[in-house]
């Protein structure tokens, strides 16, 4: 049978998703504790590679088992034999079909910034502590053009990963909270690094060095040196991964609204 | 001159606020730094004496130094010589009379509660994983009955800390947002362990175990044996600290509101 994951991580201990020899990576914890489950040589996919020190808080992943197991017994047996930084929401039996990667019609990634002088005790392995002023309506706007479907090899990393370069942005929206700008990404794909320049590009603009005209300017070059400085990893968070139908019951969202809305103020 | 210190600091890697020889603790890391920016023997008064593993958004402590140093620089040099846990977000001088602890005349809690089956890797460090279904209504409703001024003993650890049990809750509230819990109380005063142990009783309030007038049957006893467990450090965070004047310049809010609410959900 086939089998869907749905994921949560703090990225800060890990070198990326992605399995590599000699370093600690999520999907290697999760086929290490695969293996004791289900038996050897499970190939797990993830609907994101994320890079190392990128959180997630829906990430998806399937593998296929010959095992009947339920999957209340798949998630309980994983969440035992995991480091509490990584997390099973939630698993459930898919259609044979259903690829993490391949099937994902839509992805979502936020990324947090800091603009305050002082960096906060709680929000430092998440948030990118910029700590200068920034224009967040100049921000708002520049991210506004780059809606809609374009060629986004402009924001891609260098060397990126050989997939097309068009992309289709279904939503981008910036919210701000006092000195705290988050932005909020949709899209059918993301290229490599593609969230961290778009933000690396808009604090620039936010910092008055570029107009807010500038994100669409750079994108029309298709220039990788045009676009600002990739923004930190550990400010990006895989919100969520959206397929044809719903993988999960109640529709996969397990993780609580009030993650948008959760420790209060002074 | 006398300066007060606005704090910031995730509790989790400290044995408290106070000093105690042979530990890691709040205050004793700040007494080392201020030693080298102004002289040994500084007398650091902290508005709450935070247990260990408690945080702190607001905390406020004040000191005299003979040094006329500018606030700001005062500020930038701790923060250059503390651990990134721990943020001085603003200091100010203040009058000669103004004490950290005894001038205070409101402080703010919040206590965060997460009912959701799967503990959440980005708050496990400050919210308690109760994992079962709590009646919110009901705990709100418990929590109202203790609104006022009253005699906090039942609530109160043993062998608490020798000042009246009589304290005045001016609010309290409870937020729910999906699975998560959050308590935000305010009181001219606090015994030790009174809000762990109010949020101790209500979640057996919240799980069915208890009706809800029973916070207030339990406040009448004025017997600790009457209350529920004391519910774990992590979950508590003090928010704020009110004086007669505003300490710091734009009122101590340093704080972005943003942390209300901060992380997008999926």
């Amino acid at each position: 049978m086939r089998v869907a994951l749905l994921l949560a991580y703090d990225g800060g201990a890990y070198h990326g998703w992605q399995v590599q020899p000699g370093t600690r990576t999520i999907q290697g914890l999760l086929v290490t504790a695969l293996g004791r489950l289900v038996g050897e040589g499970v190939t797990l996919t993830g609907a994101s590679r994320t890079d190392a020190g990128v959180h997630a808080l829906g990430q998806v992943a399937t593998f296929d088992t010959p095992r009947s197991l339920a999957p209340a017994t798949i998630q309980a047996a994983l969440n035992a034999n995991l480091p509490t930084d990584i997390r099973v929401l939630a698993a459930a039996s898919v259609r044979p079909g259903l690829d993490a990667r391949r099937s994902a019609r839509l992805k979502r990634y936020g990324y947090l910034i800091h603009a305050g002088p002082v960096p906060l005790p709680f929000l430092r392995a998440h948030v990118w502590h910029v700590g200068r002023p920034l224009d967040a309506a100049a921000m708002g706007a520049a991210f506004r053009v780059i809606r809609g479907t374009h060629d986004f090899s402009a924001f891609c990393a260098a060397g990126g990963r050989g997939r097309p370069p068009t992309c289709t942005l279904f939503a981008v929206r910036l919210v701000r909270r006092g000195s705290l700008l988050g932005l909020v990404v949709s899209a059918d794909a993301f290229l490599h690094h593609m969230v961290r320049n778009l933000v690396g590009t808009a604090v620039e603009v936010g910092l008055g060095r570029r107009p807010s005209a500038s994100l669409g300017d750079v994108l029309a070059t298709r220039d990788r040196r045009q676009a600002g400085p990739t923004a930190p990893a550990h400010g990006l968070h895989l919100l969520s991964v959206r397929y044809p139908e719903p993988l999960f019951p109640g529709g996969g969202r397990r993780v609580p609204g009030g993650l948008r809305r959760s420790v209060p103020g002074p």
